[in-house]
C-alpha cells in the first residue's frame, strides 16, 4: 500500500508531526521547489504561512494536491483563481488564534486607555508626570469582523465593560451562544459612534482598502483604531494622516501591507501609532497547536471523514456562525 | 443659626462644592496653616490626600474637628495616635477607584504578558522582531487585599480567564457576591503558585514591608509583581534586586515609598520595571467624583445620620465585605 505524500510548505522551525509517522510519506518544499513537488503531493500543509510561494506555484501544470491546509486563519496569501475554481478543498487554522488575539486587543485598548505608551516613554526620561487616565468600561467598540477571531475579540472587550458591536458581511440575529451581528449597512453609523474601532476581518475584495480616508474621517476625534486582521485591509497612507491631523486619537497595527516592516518605512513614527510584527496571536506554543489542529483534520481526512475549517474558497474565509 | 465650618486641605484643583454653598462656612488650610485653623473647623476634608499635614498638626492643642474625610482610598497619611484615641470619625473614598484600578491592573497584566515595553522600544529603533507571547487566560493570580480594590481587580482578572485568588488579613467564605477571601496563612503558599501577584492592600503596621526579599523569593521566576495599593507594602530594594537576578521576571509600580520619585532614583531604570506616577485610580472626571462623594457623606452626617465608608481607626481601613 502506498502512503500519502504530505508536502510541507517549510518554515523554521518545522511542524511537530510525530503522530503521524509512518502514515504518510513527508516531502518538504520551500518557494523554490514547491513547483516542481506539487504534482506528487496528496496532501499540501502550507506552514510557512508568511510565504506566496503557493499563489505563485498553484497555476502550473500537472495534479495538484486533494487538500491544502494553512497554518493560518487568513488564506489571502495562498488562493488564486486556478485553485478557487479547482475540486481541492482548502483548509484553514480557524480556532487557534481567537482567544490570544483577543487577549492582544485587550492589551492594546488598556494600554491606550491608561496611556501606558507615554507612562514609558516618561520612564525613560526619568519624569513623574501625573495624568488622568480614561476608563474603559462603558466606552463603545465596533468590530469588524464577525467570525471567531473577531467575536473572541467582541467577548473580551465585553468582559471589561465595553459596549461592542460586531460588524459582518451580512446581518444576523443572535442566537444561543452566538451574538448579534450588524451587516455592512451600518458600518459607517458604527463608526461614528465608537470609541474603539478594531479590524478583525479577512482580506478580501470586499475588505481591502475598506478603512480609508473617508472611513477614518467618520471616527470620532477620540477614537482609537486596531488592525489584527491583514494589512491590506488599511489605507496606511490614510491612517497616518488622520493620526498626524489628529482625526483620531490613536492606532496599533499588527499587521502591514508589505511584512516584515522595513526600517524606513514612515510608519515606525507616526504619532500615536503603536507598531507590533504581527505577533498577535502568536503565543507560546502556538506553533504545537497549530501542528497538532493540523493531525487532528488528517484523522478525519485519512478516515474519509468530512473535513472541518473548510474555507468557502469564493469568499475567502470560513462561513458559518 | 451658626453654620458649620468646613475646613478644606487644598489641592489644585479644588475640589467643587456647589451644592454645599449657603450651608456651610468653608475655609482652606495648607499645610503650613492647618494647624491654626483645625480648632475652629467642624469638618475637615483631605482634598490633598497626598498631605501627610493632618498627621503632623493632628497632636497640636484645641479643639479638633468631630469629622475627618480623606478624598483617597489609603488613610495612611493622615492617622496618628491621637486621631486614632479620638472621637473624630474618619471616612474615606472607598468605591471611586476600584474600577478605574482593576481596568490599570488589567492593563499592566496585558502589557506584560504581550511584552508591549518592549514591542515599544523595538519600535524606537524601527526593528521588526517577531516574539511568542504569554497568554493570560488559564493563568494565577494572588492579589493581596480583599477589600473594594483588591476585589474589583480579583473580578477584573477573572473575567480575562485568571484564577484568582484574594488574600485578606482573615480567611472568610464566598457568599452571594462576594467571593472567598485566604487569611494571611495563605499568602506564602498561594505567592508561589501565581504567575501575577497584586499588592492591593491598605498600608498598616501588618502589611508595611510584606513584600520582601523573603516573599520575593517565594515567587516563582516566571512571576510578575504588580503594586498599586501603597509604596512601603513594598521593600524597593529587595523588589530591585529580584528584578536584576531574575528572581522573578517583571513588575510594576505605581506607588512608591517616597513620591513623587525623584529623577535619581534607582528605580526608573530597574530592568523589567514598569513605573508609574501614582495614577492607576485617577481617570478623567475622578476629582468631580470625589467631590460628590464627599457631598453625599455630608448630606448624611448634616442630617445627622450615620455616615458610610467609616474608617476602623485601629486597623487603618474600612472593615466589611
Amino acid at each position: 500500500m502506498t502512503l500519502p505524500t504530505l508536502l510541507v510548505l517549510d518554515a523554521d522551525p518545522p511542524p511537530r508531526l510525530g503522530r503521524l509517522t509512518g502514515r504518510v510519506r513527508v516531502e518538504h518544499a520551500d518557494a523554490s521547489t514547491l513547483a516542481g513537488r506539487l504534482p506528487s503531493a496528496d496532501v499540501l500543509l502550507v506552514w510557512d504561512f508568511t510565504s506566496h510561494a503557493v499563489r505563485a506555484a498553484w497555476p502550473g501544470g500537472g495534479p495538484r494536491p486533494r487538500w491544502v491546509h494553512t497554518a493560518s486563519a487568513g488564506v489571502d496569501h495562498l488562493m488564486c483563481p486556478e485553485l478557487t475554481a479547482s475540486d481541492t478543498v482548502v483548509t484553514n487554522a480557524r480556532g487557534v488564534f481567537d482567544r490570544p488575539i483577543a487577549e492582544y486587543v485587550a492589551a492594546l485598548v488598556l494600554a491606550m486607555a491608561k496611556d501606558l505608551p507615554r507612562t514609558l516613554a516618561l520612564q525613560r526620561e526619568r519624569t513623574w508626570l501625573h495624568r488622568e487616565a480614561h476608563r474603559v468600561a462603558g466606552t463603545r467598540a465596533c468590530v469588524v469582523g464577525s467570525g471567531p477571531i473577531g467575536r473572541a475579540v467582541a467577548g473580551t472587550l465585553e468582559a471589561l465593560g465595553v459596549t461592542t458591536a460586531l460588524v459582518g458581511r451580512t446581518a444576523r440575529a443572535g442566537s444561543d451562544g452566538a451574538p448579534a451581528v450588524h451587516g455592512g449597512e451600518d458600518l459607517d453609523r458604527l463608526l461614528a459612534g465608537a470609541d474603539w474601532v478594531v479590524a478583525a476581518a479577512p482580506l478580501t475584495a470586499r475588505t481591502r482598502g475598506m478603512f480609508d480616508a473617508r472611513r477614518f474621517g467618520l471616527m470620532r476625534p477620540s477614537a482609537r483604531f486596531v488592525n489584527i486582521g491583514r494589512g491590506p485591509l488599511v489605507d496606511e497612507d490614510a491612517l497616518a494622516e488622520a493620526l498626524r491631523q489628529h482625526r483620531i486619537a490613536g492606532a496599533a497595527l499588527d499587521v502591514f501591507d508589505s511584512e516584515p516592516l522595513t526600517p524606513d518605512s514612515p510608519l515606525w513614527d507616526v504619532p500615536g501609532l503603536i507598531v507590533s510584527p504581527h505577533m498577535s496571536g502568536d503565543t507560546l506554543g502556538w506553533r504545537d497547536e497549530l501542528a497538532d489542529q493540523f493531525v487532528e483534520l488528517y484523522e478525519l481526512w485519512a478516515a474519509g471523514k468530512p473535513l472541518v475549517n473548510v474555507v468557502d474558497k469564493q469568499r475567502g474565509y470560513v462561513p458559518g456562525p
